[in-house]
């Protein structure tokens, strides 16, 4: 069987499933996220056990340690699934509501119903648990799942597969509304991003070196996130009791993180103030800082792990204690700055004014920007969206953090009494 | 200057006025649509003079009279030019609306607000009326916009763009705001269509062949409307004073348009009683039809323009006195027709019956689902939208009718007084 034949028989199982679960009622998808956690439980040994084949195997290949601890299912990460299955399921169901149905001057009420987007499939890499995360978004939004996870962790995932199954057989959903691709052949992953027919949605998930593989790829829309090169930006009348753990809490909270500060902007008027104890108490955390010339001046001396910094660095993700610091000649060239080297991700800027901060909000174009706030904060969870497929940075249908609404769309509804237009 | 160096220069100019145009205040946006109809007004000779000399250029190069009816400029199109304008300036400016502020366990405010997509693209063919709307549709919407109209409406396009530039001017906007190509180039529109680090959103506006095209080649999103095969769907509790002015209505109040029904399906429960003088309404009208096996036996002898319909005659959007009947087994089989033949544009059910109504609009997978009411109806001013975009058959990102927030996007924005994440 070709990859394309394969395709096509995933691709027509999916979309016919995607009909049934489009009118699936909100009780039955709960049963089946349900059902799927209780298979899990059921089936815990030997999803475990192979979880241990898989990390045999991946050893014998040379994995290298971060690899392999994301392949690796810890006790508590199986937990997770359980508790994720049970989150997903406590979520308001978003398909079917309408909004705006007002009526029109020719007498029709006209509104817009929530819907699914049809067939989602999801692209990530090692983490087995992912598979779970993944299915019960697209099963709670009411979309079909075409899912693809990393080769090396391929046995979990058809043992976690079996346990989806169970869960939506025993809700009396159709067993193809999610489907695990069960080949590591990366041909499949171009066979399953080029069909528009079978896929309404691609969803990547893992490095940058896989998501721009397939958005260069992609011929069906792709949800995904690039860089999170986000700013924060002190203003001349930042409070100084804000902008210190504010600065902290975005740059050290998490270095691994999208959503951490990667350059500090400050402006030139309270540079000579604030910059000095911020530069102290970021080396204090172990924060190495690449300055301008005027952060240079102002700070040699005082901060030993500090380095001028090239262009390169105003352009830099560092997932690491590494912080760019600009000392900017206020507002207008913080926005400038931001607009240049930003990826879009989130900006925030500590201020008390209020027409600059307005400013800011309007002007800095990323898909978060905040007054007063650690980026650290932008978030699905943080947001109140309650799940997270992912952060787009891209503008079309879906910004920021993405809930269960980007997995849907609208369809507009019309009700009239006989009503014909004239 | 090759195609990607012209490409490069309009869309480097585009990315750039697109940040004035994002924070434009609502009155320099209407001012510049008022002014873009002073100039139109006071330019309206050179205007009708490039025009003529389009039609000139077009008879000689053999344009056939359907292409040459929509390349003229008569004076109700200039005048419509100009009441278009004055609707896009009235409605309400949907930049900067914030949504959903509200407060979360963090202490944070979230909430979201309306941004511009950026810079537009709008590709269309010969009617040069198109490019005022498509520059006002952006510019009201807070984008840049890069316009490509056909090369047979080349100079009184110039003209045209002349006229907005004025009008952008006059209110104090960049003149690169819009941006109409001077060249009749295919190659630019691929070089249009493939750079979304100029470009965020291509909209076609054409003939099939065009959207296919573009659609086919685009590596910038789009948002296209391609067929328009609309059903309606006469139902066992159909109340027949509805279920005619419906039918005539949906088929016969326009041929040419996108929304006509196409196909009509008959619930056998009802079909002997409602079908034949439904059938002799439509053929007084001049309608023919093409009925399946049941209907042949119904109307044979009673009504004359009556061939076999064939399977082409279910997937075709006729645009003509032509009308597909089809007699269903009631509401299941209706849907599975609706949901295997039709374009996914609009369909309408004609029924007393709770239930079935709300099946109906339920399980029907496409842009408007409608009860008792006319195919007609769809379309961006009878929804209330105040002015169309387009009429999107793709569930990404916009559905169905498009008015100005289809080129619109949404940021998220915190606000805080030194939270900090924990």
């Amino acid at each position: 069987m070709t990859h394309l034949d394969y395709m096509r028989r995933l691709g027509t199982q999916a979309r016919d499933a995607s009909r049934a679960m489009a009118r699936a009622s909100t009780a039955a998808k709960n049963t089946a996220l349900q059902e799927i956690g209780n298979a899990l439980v059921r089936h815990r040994d030997s999803i475990l056990s192979a979880n241990a084949a898989d990390m045999a195997a991946g050893r014998a290949n040379g994995l290298d340690d971060a690899m392999l601890d994301r392949l690796e299912l810890t006790p508590e990460r199986f937990d997770d699934m359980l508790t994720g299955l049970e989150q997903v399921a406590a979520l308001t169901d978003p398909i079917g509501e309408i909004t705006g149905l007002r009526y029109l001057p020719s007498g029709i009420q006209v509104g817009q119903m929530r819907v699914p987007l049809g067939v989602v499939g999801i692209i990530y890499e090692s983490r087995p648990n992912v598979t779970i995360d993944a299915a019960a978004l697209c099963l709670k939004s009411g979309n079909a799942a075409i899912l693809r996870g990393g080769s090396e962790a391929l046995q979990a995932n058809q043992a976690i597969a079996a346990c989806i199954r169970e869960g939506l057989a025993a809700a009396g959903l159709p067993e193809h509304a999610v489907q695990v691709i069960d080949t590591t052949d990366r041909a499949m992953v171009d066979a399953l991003i080029q069909h528009p027919e079978y896929v309404d949605v691609i969803v990547p998930r893992g490095g940058k070196g896989l998501i721009e593989r397939i958005s260069n790829n992609a011929r069906v829309p792709v949800i995904k996130h690039l860089d999170g090169n986000c700013h924060l930006y002190i203003d001349d009348d930042a409070d100084f009791d804000k902008a210190l753990p504010v600065t902290l809490n975005a740059k050290t909270h998490r270095y691994g993180t999208c959503n951490t500060t990667e350059t500090l902007l400050v402006s030139r008027a309270v540079a000579d103030t604030m910059l000095p104890p911020i530069a102290a108490a970021l080396a204090e955390k172990g924060v190495a800082l690449r300055g301008c010339p005027a952060t240079l001046a102002l700070l040699a001396g005082r901060i030993s792990a500090l380095t001028a910094a090239t262009e390169e660095d105003w352009h830099e993700e560092y997932l690491a204690p590494i912080l760019a610091v600009k000392i900017v000649d206020g507002l207008d060239a913080a926005i400038e700055h931001i607009n240049r080297y930003s990826s879009g991700h989130t900006e925030s800027i500590i201020t008390e004014n209020y027409t600059r901060s307005r400013r800011f909000l309007t002007e800095v174009d990323s898909s978060s920007v905040m007054v007063n706030a650690s980026t650290r904060f932008a978030d699905g969870f943080e947001y109140g969206l309650g799940a997270e497929i992912g952060i787009s940075t891209d503008k079309f249908h879906a910004r920021g953090p993405v809930g269960l609404n980007g997995l849907t769309s609208n369809k507009w509804v019309v009700l009239g009494d006989g009503h014909v237009r004239s």
